[in-house]
């Protein structure tokens, strides 16, 4: 069974770099990518912060959050 | 043709947890991964620094840097 691996994002251009390269880089085989734009769906904003997330782009693999470079705090989006 | 896909770390906590779990998900039909150890390869600091690494850890793919997490400066390192 696949492992789910979420990325954050929010639409920066920070965010759509390291979703081209990083998310799109994961084994396809071991990984089902979620993809989540938290700017369009405010909803899972209390997901990500119970995973860790401080900022996005951010990816949370293994139940761990990895903050990816650096496009926006989570605190400015809600 | 594989990509190169170069780790950059220290041997911090923070650096062996984004190994562990980022670099090791890499998609290995597409990706050959270099895991460099800059505390004890401290000739490939003016390489990472090249490819726009700015602290550890960090993956560079496609040429971009990707800071993950953050485990220590670049500067701290030599």
């Amino acid at each position: 069974m696949k492992e789910t691996a979420t990325f954050y994002h929010a639409g920066c251009p920070v965010c759509i770099e390291a979703e081209r390269q990083v998310a799109a880089a994961l084994d396809p085989q071991r990984f089902d990518v979620q993809v989540v734009h938290l700017g369009e769906q405010r909803g899972l904003l209390a997901q990500a912060r119970a995973a860790g997330v401080k900022s996005v782009p951010a990816l949370v693999l293994g139940g761990l959050p990895f903050h990816i470079n650096h496009g926006a705090d989570l605190s400015a989006l809600g």
